[in-house]
């Protein structure tokens, strides 16, 4: 990758719980830096590879019953792997922007806090598998698990969204935590707004550094 | 479990390159052992459980293509984890006897010396996914690839078989690599021989340990 390429080369993750709209936000960032002229890969996690999709489909099919929480890491962690190596890094390698719904710290939230998985082994087994790569700003969609579950389901709840309150919950404060970690990193939003007020306060944060 | 329990738990592992006759000496091991007044759970890996038999799909279907051997070692680590949990160890705590069908050491072989990934780091996803639990007895049936997969094969090679023949020389040696590091824990057996014979090689091994 030549140096102007790679300093044109931008990778954003959208984060948070159900229903704070990350598809909508991914959609409308992705159409704004096209506009801009950017060449745009939007995609997500789990599911933005061929394989990613079968796995996606054995995630979140109800049929699929418990998973033991290692089962469930490894197989978010290949879904990584694959899209990582085949997706993201041949994009930001060609100094494109890649917009991506979901990625490792979804990963830590829901299976890190989510459920009982030593935290620390979770994070040294996602990394080894997205090779180390980080986004250049993740933002966080926050909203009270009560609003978003409302707005994501309605019926036919998947098998994450089936999960009782407490456990979205503890996954909200831990998207939360890692972003107080890191806060240059990160970029926190309430989501329970207008979607047009929440896509405003991204294109206020990305100008100058995307466009 | 009674230290009763435990001492008569027995976890037995065939391994080897194709063709070797590992379902067939598995078959047969666990039906002496049956008769012998054993509970013999007899299994194989990828693809012991409802999940691992949906990720065994995915690793061994041609249309799957080319993947990331990260993600092919993830996917068989998710395997290998579900497995552990919900089938193996449970049955150790009976005090049965589990009959496996490769183990970690096929994945050490195929994807560590088969592929360009690092040992160490494959060691390590490996002891994750099973919680370090570790076979008393590993069988290598061992047979030169170009014998092993014409036995295998004929029609319908999968996509592991398909791997050119240098590949399946690797794997073969590192096998051999890995019984000769702890002789103590394996019974490397010629597999180009009458299956009656291998097997009576491997009753005489087990004899006073298992029945």
């Amino acid at each position: 990758m030549s140096q102007q390429e790679a300093s044109r080369a931008l990778f954003l993750v959208f984060e948070g719980g159900e229903g704070g709209g990350k598809s909508t936000q991914s959609r409308m960032t992705a159409e704004w830096l096209r506009a801009a002229g950017r060449t745009v890969v939007q995609t997500r996690q789990p599911g933005g590879t061929a394989v990613g999709a079968r796995l996606r489909e054995i995630l979140l099919d109800p049929a699929t019953g418990v998973l033991d929480p290692r089962t469930e890491s490894l197989v978010y962690a290949a879904d990584k792997a694959e899209h990582v190596a085949t997706v993201i890094r041949p994009a930001l390698e060609r100094g494109e922007v890649v917009v991506c719904d979901r990625y490792v710290d979804s990963t830590l939230a829901y299976q890190g806090a989510g459920r009982a998985i030593d935290a620390a082994e979770l994070a040294q087994v996602s990394a080894w598998a997205t090779g180390g790569l980080r986004p250049h700003l993740t933002v966080v969609l926050d909203i009270d698990p009560r609003v978003g579950l409302l707005r994501a389901g309605g019926t036919g709840h998947d098998r994450i969204e089936a999960e009782p309150l407490a456990f979205h919950q503890r996954v909200r404060r831990h998207f939360l935590d890692l972003a107080a970690e890191r806060p240059a990193d990160y970029l926190v939003l309430d989501a329970d707004r207008d979607p047009q007020a929440i896509q405003a306060d991204i294109r206020a944060a990305l100008l100058g550094v995307a466009t």
